[in-house]
């Protein structure tokens, strides 16, 4: 019973036939296929406006890439201190970017505030030649904490950004889960509440290894097949990477799976908060969640085949538990039920 | 009748199969799984040595993590002028070197030949402050030509390169139909006639998106995987990479595809070079062969419906035919015929 | 009265005597000179130890340079948070590292404590491959709150950072200041200590615009004057830095100069603890100080000709004071007199 | 007597007494001086325009700092084969560039012609997202033959360039030498002629170390600061770079001292052209000449003290004179007695 990673799940049998569906005959590449193009329809459909669409295979991929058309070498990106960009990402935002500098900001529940942030652009020294120059802020929704931000919390934050001259880009590996939980539009949690740049992610959620860089701003999309191909991240058979994204697209898909993750995280969540001596350390949103837990029962769980992390380390008494499109209640209560056992027993 | 490029191709069946097999169920990620392992296994089998191997998505992204790893950001990589490293890959080999540079040069049939190198190591000022200092050799085997080293010339020019201090890097994205052509081991078409590390191909031979780059001296591995991570070419989901090279190097399939694109290909040439007014410009080795046809000839079969490239730009009255693992005689004959009788017409 | 910056002040006679008597004549180019080999000598005659020097002309260049020799492009550089690298190089050391990551670490006055450095560590994520790898400590001294690490604060940071592979940078743009502050052997601040690199400072001190980076640890240097000329602080005409150099470092220059600057600051702090509403925010160690005024003070004596900054910016209370080589007792007792009359009619 | 570099030579006497003059008293940094300002504007009076400046103190920045303003890291920088940017600066602009592509087209006597930029720009593949992207266009001037382009020259490329989108860099290192043959308007052999950018030297022509970026096209330097600063060339003294450029451009100086580097290698090339054995290379139009000697006559002059480079490399028998300010007509009759001697005993 694996809680390790949503990226330890396999694929969605709807995503693989679309593979398998394109797999025979000719096609041309580096998207000029059907499927490239089905693509960037689809996410106009969805987000309610024209999109420009770039699929990629990972996440840091998409964050790394997108990032590196809003700031200047000399720029600097601000953050949550507890973002995937900042800690998980071996500083491929710098090297994408050309040494473009992260700046981490704290806040509870994996959330920037807007005061946080207005208090870090107000100390950032624009114009002067010593200091890099806050060129972009990054969103990450859902969070790394499992928490969601909403659509006016988007717009607070991207408001003050802005006003500033920074652009706005939304770590969305977890998209369509903030989307099921909020029950917005995916406008209104994007462009309307001032998002730029989506790194929109699938893999997480079905996939094999399908991302999309989707630019909402579609001028600072201009060069950017450049800056894909050059690192290569431009598949000559690209049709492999939009077919996944357009059956993750269709019939609504995407938001299924990530309902049925979230779902199974309420219901550990829900199984959780009733047990003794489990403390869960953040409001569960979306499909992740962290419990503080006796040492002593983490080690029992862990040698009962449960697989998680501790958190943020092996020293921690807290850990992360993530579901995924294929969790199944059956998991979730057994997991809950065996850990009952252990910590009664304890 | 598609004969523009091998990535034009889809996917072999058994490798699809590799892909669906590996999609239910759970995983650990970033190569921890049983595919991965499964690979390196195959690879040390089939070049008679052990391998650090580490596979990714695309030709460029191989080539360009390889040669970083063999050179400094004022290194200098010594290149054939035609080679996909120097005109095909938008600067990525600069990208990911930091800024290396790549050295140009000249050769018949796509090939560098030894006196070419040694006078170009000759005057390449080693330990000249003001002169970026050659690191590494690449070799593209089959060549942008169609043509194929045997593995007397690569040592040839593997030994002048060591004597100098220079690794040897060989762009494989063709290489099973250079093993193929030469008949040779593996072994002695890389490691033992000098190739420190090679970017093998999959992606043009049947495979989806899947190349490797494997090391044969491993000292050089040692801090491989955090480039690849950083360049955003780790991924999750590793086993569906995995799975793709583990199927393309069982049983002889990578061969069996490469045999059946090079069969193709010297139909075609033998065809040809039956035909008035035409021209091979090469040898034909491998799976490509260029062509000089009337200029009308070429509009006229285009109209028909074949899809080719004029090279190296549309001015030129060569052609370039592209076969693949699921080119067919059938095909051949009928692109053989037609431009017959366009020839006979006209 | 200018206290604003030592980077204000004028060249000592003695170093714009020796640029003056290497002008005419000609001498070979790129440090090929008797100036830059006498540099070398004097050096090792001063740290007691052979060094391999490197002259530039600016402290960014000599910080940024140093660094990029010690750590990888997916390396991280731990610092302090107040740290020139970290807050005033507009991100010259990820440019020069091709992207490394600088940690900024906290600190009371400017330093960084073992605890801190040991709980950083033991975060860090050695060989994970989805971390920065920590790869240098850098230290700065005199810090830049205008404090100084003692010999064994030193020994104690490198051990540290030695044990888990890290290289140990010093930035001494004032390391002169700390020299005379502890009397210590110049060798017992640096690799007695555990320093492997040293960014020398001179301009501060009394030089026009020179520098040296200085390695103990002569074979991390060894590819090092590729980095120079690649990132144009190679000078042709080396010989006019040399120059500075040597002058600076001749007869205890050097130290006569840091040796004036800070008792310039101490007689400042000793005359500013006996005013009222004046607060010392740090030791005064070197030649630099941190005074809270009142603000209607501040304005006051910006309008009466001082200069100096308001420290971290325009908005706060408390100033910085730096003094130069060529301060005198006549300007800091106007200094002190002027504000004291100001505070005592307020 | 050195005819190896002009980078050999002193300084003048002019030159120095400006640093003197300014090396007293106290000034704000980082070009926030009076001398930072005056030089700007003495170059809006020679250049008959507004410009935007950057001094620097090394060619190798001033070349890699202005071309990085001008080409993405996906860009193609066009060069001569010959040029500085290309065979001497150790991949500086590569690495300021973050990774741009120099494209060395060949032409005789260090002169691009506009045919063969023409072909150049045609194969380019412009919009393809394989190849880089030509983005500018590097003239030197003078060559590093020693030759002139004339305005009408610069203008014929300049216009190719622009048509296809290309900004126009003039290397400038000996641009005084330049002015002084043609005796054209500074206007008309910059931005007249379509230049939009130039690196102006001073230091082979008399300066310590000072050069300048000039940007006629002022909307490219909008963020140059934050490049300079950020690659270690912004000086905190920056009045040292200052004055030596407000002198060197005071009173004709700058024509002055090329005028007689000029009139010297005049002097060597009508001396040399009537000695048996001795063939120039190539017009003598600066302050260089290459001349092939017999190579018995080259060793023997070398014993005798005299200083100068085989070109391009020590197995050659073309030699490289360059005058410099200071060479004087007895400098140069003795080289040519001493030679006449040689050739005539020999």
């Amino acid at each position: 019973m694996n809680f390790a990673s949503d990226n330890t799940a396999g694929v969605h049998p709807a995503i693989l036939q679309a593979v398998a569906d394109a797999a025979s005959g000719r096609a041309m590449p580096y998207g000029n296929d059907p499927w490239t193009g089905r693509v960037a329809e689809r996410l106009a459909a969805i987000f309610e406006t024209e999109v420009a669409v770039f699929p990629v295979a990972t996440g840091t991929a998409c964050n790394a890439l997108a990032l590196s058309a809003l700031t200047p070498p000399w720029g600097a990106v601000l953050c949550h201190a507890a973002a995937h960009v900042e800690v998980d990402e071996c500083g491929a935002p710098e090297f994408f970017t050309g040494g473009a500098k992260l700046v981490p900001l704290p806040g509870a529940d994996g959330k920037i505030a807007p005061a946080v942030l207005q208090a870090a652009l107000g100390r950032a020294g624009f114009g002067v030649v010593h200091s890099v120059q806050p060129a972009a802020l990054t969103l990450t929704q859902a969070t790394e904490c499992g928490t969601v931000y909403r659509p006016n919390e988007i717009r607070a934050l991207a408001d003050l950004a802005h006003d500033r001259g920074l652009a706005v880009h939304m770590d969305g590996a977890r998209f369509a889960n903030a989307v099921v939980t909020t029950g917005a539009a995916p406008a209104d949690l994007t462009w309307r509440a001032g998002v730029d740049v989506l790194s929109l992610g699938a893999t997480k959620n079905g996939a094999m290894a399908a991302e999309a860089v989707v630019f909402f701003d579609r001028e600072r999309a201009d060069r950017f097949q450049f800056r894909r191909k050059r690192s290569g991240h431009l598949f000559s058979k690209m049709r492999f990477l939009s077919a996944q994204l357009d059956a993750y697209l269709a019939d609504g898909l995407w938001l299924a799976n990530a309902g049925q993750a979230n779902a199974m995280a309420s219901r550990l969540a829900e199984g959780l908060s009733g047990l003794p001596g489990v403390a869960l350390q953040h409001p569960v949103e979306a499909n992740a969640l962290f419990a503080r837990l006796p040492g002593q029962a983490i080690d029992t769980m862990g040698e009962a085949g449960f697989r998680f992390y501790r958190w943020p380390d092996e020293e921690s008494d807290v850990i992360r538990l993530v579901t995924a499109f294929d969790t199944t209640a059956e998991d979730v209560d057994l997991f809950l039920a065996t850990l009952r056992s252990i910590l009664t027993a304890g």
